[in-house]
């Protein structure tokens, strides 16, 4: 695979993402959508660790709490003209279904090669898809030309303040649970990372805990932009992965500046420990967890990531393809 | 298959459930584990029910409820000398999850063609499993057995007030859940029902709704016992179900008092039916449904119970075989 469409746009927005705006994201969240249960779950070495099941949201995916967050605060013209998303699905559905419920119209720039189960979703969800060659074609182009024409506002799927802040609720909701059942908040969460959208989200909700982000392997750019001290992109010919949510070729500086302040280094990990996660959620949680949303518990399970009673296991999302899925729990 | 052995052990003990004792069930559990989710399903006709997602309970079952009700309510004597039960696998995990939290030896009859990561649950929590043949044991004259040997106290799967008040607690929680985010509490409660426990429970907690327990097609003894105003048993030959948690064959009278006074009327689903309705919990809402726990969401997609917003729908396990549930996702 080559690498066609490097995302070098600069973050739409310049404010910064705060905590203040991490807690106003969380209350509108709480309002809305019954919080997602946050499982205690025994590793094969006896240690208990703390999975919050973003996997259940109502999209299935987390990315609803950016979307709603961002959307809510467009002034009654912008939502006139609509919003403009990129993504391989899980944001797509987010930001359609949060368009749908405030009567806004959505439109979606999806790689036509994104599971069949997330397209068609996102169009029942009401939006407009306009689908791009992943390999030929820039999303970020397609976007930006859609939005200079209808005027719409680009709701970028890591590259925003709201949207950072709004996936960053799920950090304050977990901390509040662990404190009722871990007998204290988070010293780490180790969370799936794509763009770095939902890991700098959760840094600014909890400060005090070291977060983790894990990416594929060869699809690790944020581990070796935090490593190196400066943004890097996916190179050329990435492998290819299962995780099909987590396919970002970079981080914006939005992203990486809070990714760093926060003294943040990521890990990768394997297609088989990514599999064998998914195997093991479902065993143990009876849960349906998608290749990209089962990364960061393959990093412990494969004990990449050490792990306790006060660690937080992010499961991103549950949109898998049904034929895959039954291949990874019967073969594992 | 025949019948050889119809469970008509009198109820243990002679104290009748009551909605107080349900309440404080409730206060146990919640003090003991995050309170399961309650997740809004779209059904192909529009409407939303709500889910409450049992299935993602510490031993991927309800059972728990009422299982730690029973035990914390021994007295020191009883604890040292040992729980029994009879279960073909949830109640069982349920009792010796609990019993290996307090600290008391468990001893669970279990068919020996019971699911194997049923039985290896068990055994792996810390329970000796006694095993019998279906077809020629009766399983009630062991745990009796055993009983009257040890001075164990046995802990009936339904037939038993403790049990019947926990596996209320539910509805005491989803009734709080529905208040929040469906604009007030259920005016009707599916369940899946194997020998009313669950049932007579949430009719308890819940007095003003309706509650159907749904059987599968030839095992709904309870649905002829509510409709004929007496007890029956299931017949000679039933037909073989997918549905291992829900092969009681009759209710109790403990149970039946509770279900009639409640003006009950029972519900049956077919094998395809519980398959389709594990398919869609799986592609809606990303849970690993059992067949059992998936009954009343089949009444429910094939239309033999109504719904609306104010339903609620019980999810009530999530034990499955990994090759069963991959041919159920992969076919429906």
């Amino acid at each position: 695979m080559t690498n066609p469409s490097p995302e070098i746009t600069p973050a739409p927005e310049a404010r910064l993402p705060t905590r203040e705006g991490v807690l106003r994201a969380a209350d509108k969240i709480a309002a809305l959508v019954p919080r997602t249960p946050l499982l205690p779950l025994e590793l094969p070495d006896g240690a208990t660790v703390w999975c919050k099941a973003e996997c259940l949201q109502p999209v299935g995916a987390f990315k609803i709490r950016g979307a709603w967050h961002r959307l809510t605060d467009l002034s009654e013209d912008e939502r006139t003209r609509g919003v403009v998303a990129v993504s391989s699905g899980n944001h797509a559905q987010g930001v359609a279904w949060a368009a749908r419920r405030l009567g806004i119209a959505a439109t979606i720039v999806m790689p036509s090669d994104a599971p069949a189960v997330k397209l068609n979703e996102t169009r029942r969800l009401g939006a407009e898809v306009v689908p791009y060659e992943r390999m030929t074609q820039s999303r970020d182009a397609i976007a930006a030309e859609i939005c200079a024409e209808r005027g719409s506002v680009l709701v970028h799927a890591y590259g925003d303040p709201w949207v950072i802040e709004g996936q960053g609720s799920a950090g304050i909701e977990l901390a509040s649970q662990m404190e009722c059942f871990a007998g204290g908040g988070p010293t780490r969460i180790v969370t799936p990372c794509a763009g770095g959208g939902l890991a700098s989200g959760l840094a600014l909700a909890c400060p005090e805990a070291e977060v983790v982000p894990v990416e594929p392997e060869g699809w690790d750019d944020v581990r070796r932009s935090l490593a190196g001290g400066a943004i890097v992109t996916v190179g050329a010919n990435p492998p290819t992965t299962a995780c099909d949510a987590l396919q970002a070729l970079t981080t914006f500086p939005i992203n990486f500046a809070v990714m760093t302040s926060h003294g943040m280094q990521g890990q990768a990990v394997s297609e088989a420990e990514v599999r064998a996660a998914q195997a093991y959620a479902f065993a143990k949680l009876r849960l349906v967890v998608e290749p990209g949303g089962a990364a960061a518990l393959a990093a412990v399970l494969a004990g990449k990531v050490p792990a306790d009673g006060r660690t937080a296991v992010i499961l991103s999302g549950g949109n898998v393809d049904p034929a895959a899925f039954a291949r990874v729990i019967a073969d594992n």
